[in-house]
């Protein structure tokens, strides 16, 4: 098919819009299993009804489609299997309005994350998710996994901040699902059932999104514990204080003893866990809660630092690239992205390691504390890994989903199923459920042409 | 089918959980048009599994099922109209468990709003949505029309806080969607579809609710204005302010005349448009940002005033009576719950006036100003109003709402659809959106069951 697909789909949307595949520059930052792309051709429309004519070419003919924005998800929810089209929506990358006064924005979904963060800061607001990676993954792809970060703890996820979404839909029509109204209780809330649906429902072509006053001041604590005990009693500490912070991030020892070496405002040396909590609101009030926070936190801490000013920004900047430090420390990693209840936090953090010495295996965790998010990691020995280890990691991987469901918790917290936990589903899923997910699927995508492969 | 029904079901869930029908309880908060309930039997489970049970023995033989809480919902949504059995939730009314440290609640159906407020203010936590009547109103009726209230503008409505449903699905089962885990990004967002479904697609049987830490102060501001712009150019003002305001409220000059006689703490007389706005946080916060919300509004007001203490609970609880005052007033009313974009607000403010005017309607409205929803009402001489008075209601509804849609709004920002605007949705959506809204409800429920009669 290779080839004439191309050439059909130059003739539908011309030549500039589209191009063969290439595998290499179509994988996602997904690390560890030997993930195989396969697809027939890249198509770049550059509107949202160039997306639905390609969509509607490629249903009458059923060839699979899979969307695609920054490829920095770590799941390879948008890395195709199937062949068929990859439909790469980085052109659809314009900012249609931006209304400071009604604290929104609408922007196509190949926007930049940090473009929509940057462009409501510029006006005095504030566009909380921070999944990382921001000046390369895309809005579109962000609502389609539901992304989180640091700041969902108080802000939410980012499905919070969609008030309508344009979408193409199989067989091939656009619709927009709300719009710039804040509320809207009209009928079956199908945007919301957009977001976090992988590229499995329809394509994302563009969102309203809603922004907040951007908080005056930030300011985060930084405490080392001597174990995952103590640092996981802090964590409850906070939470119990009453105090609603912005962020509490944490890393275990393991992670610490890989990329705690460039903590910018610590020395973490021999400490077996880090926190981070953050207050924010105006300068007043971030002091307060940081007081109240500072002391929950210092009876149970080693130490305790105080960013201030660009030590913050270096904290967060710091915190953004552990996953890639530890992804590098020996050839490469695989990454799992479990949560539970937050008073199971300790449990899942034990899980990791024990699991992992049961397999031989280097473990370490860190995440977002306060939600319970736990990014539980194997470390390997390449990218991709030796099938052999490999192997192992697929049993480790296996026993800790099984093991977050069974302390109360979920799979994925904001990463997605895609191809990497295309069963897991099932480790948390009644039959009738799972039935439920099928008949969804079957309701918007009957020909089962979208994104295919993955986990539906 | 009377009679035997109830026999029938008796025999199912045993005689003291099975009642016949009876129209003059059954009928919905819904006021002015001539609703005709009909049903056969009521249900009064006791737990989760006699819900399934029924769900599975009324599936089977094609008997429809209306699920009912309160029965506070305003567009007769939980009034039965197509015979069958209503499934009334009040006796799944446990609190199964609040987790201060943890924040969150886990409720069954039948616990009233009230009760979920009550309990998490008791353990120093916040349930903010307040959709008002919440001593009568039941969760499982709040998340099924995912409701709102004045509060939903700094914290969001009802959706937003459920983390985990338990529901009865077609054609019989239990499932658990989410739980106490905070963030889940596994597999398509079903519970978020339930949320706002309308008792459509299965039936709410307990959910946990996240709660958030209870602001210290609630200081709100009243301020009368002399007509609709000043008072919606305030409203523009404080949003400016980049103040994030716990709630900004409107009362138009005819709601004034009706229900302002009582307001407490401010002469309203004279005035053409009301505004509360609040601030909340730790004391000094709500100090400051309330001094910011009077800044901004001080220049275009007549009079302002600021409660305090004892104040703050007699505003809110008048500010919650006047959609019954202004029932009341002439002997009953049809409001509305249209939403537009908050710069749109004079316009449909304006827009409910001038279509009353045009139809010979005592029109007036007041509603949520920060989220530009307004419940734009007409008054009519009884409950049920004279046919011919309903007649010109319904033509000045039908030009409110296509008014709102055309603003850029919806016919639904919290009271859902319904019965009484079951014919709305197509107002707003297209055709492709209409037969993904008709697809999803097959999806979950083929044989058509689940509330029938409706806006689906």
């Amino acid at each position: 098919m290779t080839g004439s697909l191309v050439d059909d789909l130059a003739a539908l949307l011309g030549a500039e819009r589209v191009a063969p595949f290439d595998a290499r520059a179509t994988r996602d930052a997904l690390r560890g299993p030997a993930i195989e792309p396969r697809a027939d051709a890249v198509a770049y429309p550059e509107s949202p009804e160039q997306v639905a004519e390609l969509l509607a070419w490629c249903y009458e003919r059923e060839v699979p489609l899979t969307a695609r924005g920054g490829g920095t998800g770590l799941t390879g929810g948008a890395t195709p299997v199937a062949g068929g089209v990859v439909v790469a929506l980085e052109r659809l990358n314009r900012v249609r309005a931006l209304d400071p006064g009604q604290w929104r924005v609408e922007v196509e979904a190949g926007v930049t994350t940090a473009t929509v963060q940057r462009r409501a800061r510029e006006v005095g607001l504030y566009f909380p998710p921070d999944p990382g990676a921001a000046e390369q993954s895309q809005i579109g792809g962000n609502i389609a996994t539901n992304a989180g970060g640091p700041h969902a703890l108080r802000y939410g996820t980012t499905g919070d901040f969609v008030t309508g979404l344009e979408v193409a839909l199989p067989p091939g029509e656009m619709v927009s699902l709300g719009g710039a109204v804040r509320k809207d209780a009209a009928g079956f809330d199908a945007k919301r059932l957009l977001v976090g649906s992988e590229g499995a429902l329809g394509i994302i072509t563009a969102a309203h999104l809603r922004l907040v006053p951007a908080p005056e001041a930030r300011l985060p604590l930084v405490a080392a514990f001597a174990d995952v005990r103590s640092g996981c009693e802090a964590v409850q500490a906070i939470l119990g204080s009453g105090v609603q912070a912005s962020a509490i991030e944490y890393l275990d020892g393991r992670t610490l003893g890989l990329a705690g070496g460039a903590l910018p405002v610590l020395d973490a040396g021999g400490a077996g866990f880090l926190v981070i909590a953050e207050a924010d609101g105006t300068a007043d009030e971030a002091e307060r809660q940081l007081a109240e926070i500072a002391a929950a936190v210092e009876p149970l801490a080693q130490r305790v630092a105080r960013p201030r000013g660009r030590e913050v920004d270096e904290l967060w900047r710091w915190r953004d690239g552990v996953s890639n430090v530890v992804a590098t420390a020996r050839g490469g990693k695989v990454s799992e992205d479990i949560a539970v209840p937050v008073e199971r936090l300790a449990d899942a953090i034990e899980a990791t390691l024990r699991i992992g010495a049961e397999h031989g295996l280097d473990a370490c965790s860190w995440g977002h504390a306060g939600d319970g998010n736990v990014h539980a990691t194997f470390l390997v020995s390449g990218d991709p890994a030796p099938p052999e280890e490999l192997e192992r990691v697929e049993a480790a991987v296996g026993e800790l989903l099984r093991e977050a469901v069974a302390l109360g918790g979920t799979v994925s917290g904001e990463h997605g199923l895609g191809w990497l936990k295309r069963d897991a589903l099932a480790y948390q899923a009644s039959q009738a459920e799972l039935e439920l997910q099928r008949r969804i699927k079957r309701a918007f995508d009957p020909k089962g042409l979208l994104n295919p492969g993955k986990w539906i």
